[in-house]
């Protein structure tokens, strides 16, 4: 992997200075052209081993380039905001909207190569980060990053000569500390865990560009020639009427009988029942949500369902069980300027709540595979890689001990009928119907297809879908309280387990 | 101010279910209706004595409107990253945009009111505090914010009889622990800060409501029927054409001496000296940056001047002395959708940077006082007020330790025109020249009198306005640099000194 690049590569000093007036030019116009386009972000990521010049490098684009539109983000030790959310919302968080350009140094690569260098992690663990990492990726190419990886490489020889070098003059001393010499022992370890890495999460999208780093101008040339490269090849490409190659069909059902239909909608509850039943639950809930352990926790729920299903209400019934303080319910609509700039996740990650919190979800990350593909907002191939998309999504919250409760509520036809009708006639009611659901009506059994693909592919054992027979609204609201409030109980009597284990 | 509060205030079980329902069903109509219009935000500020029920009342408006467009906000203490920017940071993230309804428990008044009971702070101090406050608070309202603040209050004997039964219900206990019993040894000695305090930040716009809240019922109502009226007045006003009273207009100058024609515009400069000058400001201002005591402090540069004056240009000789990772510079250009629906100013503080790190703004705040102005975006009355908002938004990054440095770059209107013709030939410029920058040169008047009443009004000892001669760009790169330098070096020295003088 790193052969070619342990050579003494060079540039002398004029030719590089004939180059490097063309490449600085050739690049600000690409820079333009692509802040004009707004087409596509560009990320690239820098990591490589210590001493080898990626700081100047990053600095040297930066004054290629116009530094107004590049944002360059040192990812450090996380903040207490960012500590208290799943380990990936820090680059969510930093990554470029459209027409800009992102710069990372230490982005998702640092931690499992360092863990396993220094042995915290095993083998198995370093093969799930990778695989992790490949889907993190590949779902940022898919959703139109242009993503370029450098990998800066010095032979151990050339590493120490660059840290005796650094040391030796007083403008760059500070730069070589204890920490770097430590690492410098573990060169030998850190190319074994390395070259697999760069092997393994290199793909066809994006491939790690390894760079001979000893020479300052050899690697400046190398890695503006092919971050020019990549930017102008995709800014001339002619985008594609239907992006990706195309995706066999799912099969439809066969006959009438599916996840919905199998479901006997009226479920009875009187409201003695329910009166005592919402009680009951309210107030597990709001005992599990003051439990001191749940400041280890936090808790995120969707509420999907049929228009006029009776979401709002469900919703309602939870947050009275809750603190405002520390409960948030969030409706989604359609995405702002800023949220369109960015891959179809970034505005549920930023949504994320903090530790001790509840966020609620009124519609949510799955309108990408229900109204969405319904619609035909975005492409077969996009929905169709939206199941694993949504299903990583999940297992980082469920890493980063989030409660995770989702609702699919189920009505009738002609329930949906007889509650529009109302709400056209019912005073304060009349803000909730639009001629919309109207139109939405008629791709009811587009809809159904849907809703049941949506269960089978992202319905797992730890994030199940609860299908809530919504009918009768007090089943509904009864059946939703108690899913939500057995899921905090099950997750905080884990915490107690997790602590006794510890002691 | 607290007498008539203090009265035992009852409302009787019938009563109150009677008018709950009218309140409620009105309070949610008011609600759509706001985020239907989306004219404004609400912003509700909750304070007062332990124990009052504050979190009963938020939880109940939260109950009775649609907790889908309410976000509530408890202020605990700070996070790193709110600890890492000025006081009101944090205030400023959460607030609501346009359409939506933002409860905030222990917003701004709570730290000044703490710190004067415990006698952190001195009478002096406290007034300064006031005297902030209520400019906040006026600020946000000439924003459009409706601001409505409760102030929940109970007697001495009330608060200690609502402590003691909350005590004695298992289910209320864990809600009172040693703190509200100090808190409660305390009460005499609140009631006198607290008094004038909240006379004193009760103003037109936005007063103190001052809710007995011994009976819950009758704070519920008291509370919904002033929410609902406050609300329904905002959303029944037809709005203004032009609003606020109208302010009297600026003097024109009598004669063509001013701020910018008394400057010697053709400094001058050749290549040797600037290059020479350059490395020497680029070297010096790298080093201060990279000072570990620039980890207490953090650096802003606001960049303004005629178009084609070199702004742009000034901010890469400055980026290239400093390393990207600690530096984001950031072009102001229109408002997005998501920053529109706040007060002209959040775009600003959401884009404050982190300790030990640089913010250079191209363009900034100022477009308030220069393009808004000229071009008649805002009204006579929003510019003439921005000065002031302005003048304290700066005193708080100051307050802060914020280093701030503030560049207006001025050319001659025959340079500018030389500009303009060469950008538009020469190929990689060609970007930088549009039909709206030949539009406004033909509001060169009105722009110079727009910056010499805006140098006027902003430029204080602590705030000044550099103004750079940049016929030369030689010139004009060399001020910048060194002048941002000098006030960062000087910003250090006197980090040392708050040190020395500690030990």
């Amino acid at each position: 992997m790193f052969e070619s690049a342990s050579l003494e590569h060079r540039v002398g000093k004029a030719s590089y200075e004939r180059e490097q007036a063309h490449l600085r030019a050739a690049l600000l116009d690409a820079q333009y052209e692509l802040g004009l386009a707004g087409r596509f972000p560009v990320l690239i990521l820098i990591a490589g081993v210590e001493g080898a010049g990626k700081g100047e490098t990053v600095n040297l684009l930066n004054e290629w380039m116009d530094p107004r539109h590049i944002r360059t983000t040192a990812f450090g030790p996380p903040s207490t905001e960012e500590a208290e959310r799943p380990a990936q919302w820090r680059f969510w968080r930093a990554l470029p909207p459209k027409g800009q350009i992102g710069i990372f140094f230490g982005a998702w690569h640092t931690m499992p190569i360092v863990r396993r260098v220094m042995g915290e992690i095993d083998d198995g663990d370093f093969t799930d980060a990778m695989a992790e990492i490949q889907r993190l990726e590949r779902m940022l190419c898919d959703e139109g990053v242009l993503l370029v990886k450098y990998w800066f490489h010095l032979s151990k020889a050339q590493q120490k000569t660059r840290l005796k070098s650094l040391e030796k003059d007083p403008d760059t001393r500070w730069r070589v500390t204890e920490t770097e010499w430590a690492y410098f022992k573990l060169y030998d370890r850190f190319v074994e865990v390395c070259e697999p890495f760069v092997r393994q999460t290199s793909t066809a999208q994006a491939p790690w560009i390894v760079v001979p780093a000893a020479d300052p101008r050899y690697r400046a040339l190398a890695v503006g020639r092919h971050l020019l490269a990549a930017m102008r090849q995709r800014l001339d490409e002619v985008p594609a009427a239907a992006s990706g190659p195309r995706t066999p069909s799912l099969p439809a059902a066969a006959d009438r009988l599916n996840v919905l239909t199998a479901l006997h909608l009226d479920q009875p509850m009187g409201k003695p029942a329910y009166e005592r039943d919402l009680e009951k639950w309210q107030r597990r809930l709001n005992l599990a949500a003051r439990d001191p352990r749940f400041k280890a926790l936090s808790a995120v729920a969707v509420f999907e369902g049929n228009d006029g299903a009776g979401k709002g209400g469900a919703i309602r019934r939870v947050t009275r069980a809750l603190d405002a303080r520390y409960c948030e319910s969030i409706p989604v609509a359609a995405p702002t300027e800023e949220e369109r700039a960015q891959p179809y996740l970034w505005r549920f990650w930023r949504r994320l709540p903090r530790r001790g919190h509840f966020a609620l979800f009124d519609r949510s990350w799955y309108g990408r595979v229900l109204v969405e593909r319904v619609e035909g907002l975005c492409t077969e191939a996009d929905w169709m890689r939206a199941y694993g998309e949504i299903n990583d999504f999940e297992h980082s919250l469920l890493q980063h001990r989030v409660v995770l409760a989702k609702f699919w509520l189920v009505i009738t036809k002609d329930e949906q009928y007889r509650r529009f009708k109302q709400r056209e006639t019912v005073a304060f009611k009349r803000f909730k119907i639009t001629d919309e659901d109207w139109r939405n009506r008629e791709h009811w059994e587009a809809y159904e297809a849907a809703v049941c693909d949506m269960v089978d592919r992202t319905s797992t054992a730890t994030t199940p879908w609860t299908l809530v027979e919504a009918n009768n609204k007090y089943h509904a609201r009864v059946k939703v309280l108690k899913t939500l409030c057995e899921a905090v109980e099950q997750a905080l009597a884990h915490v107690g387990r997790r602590r006794d284990r510890k002691q």
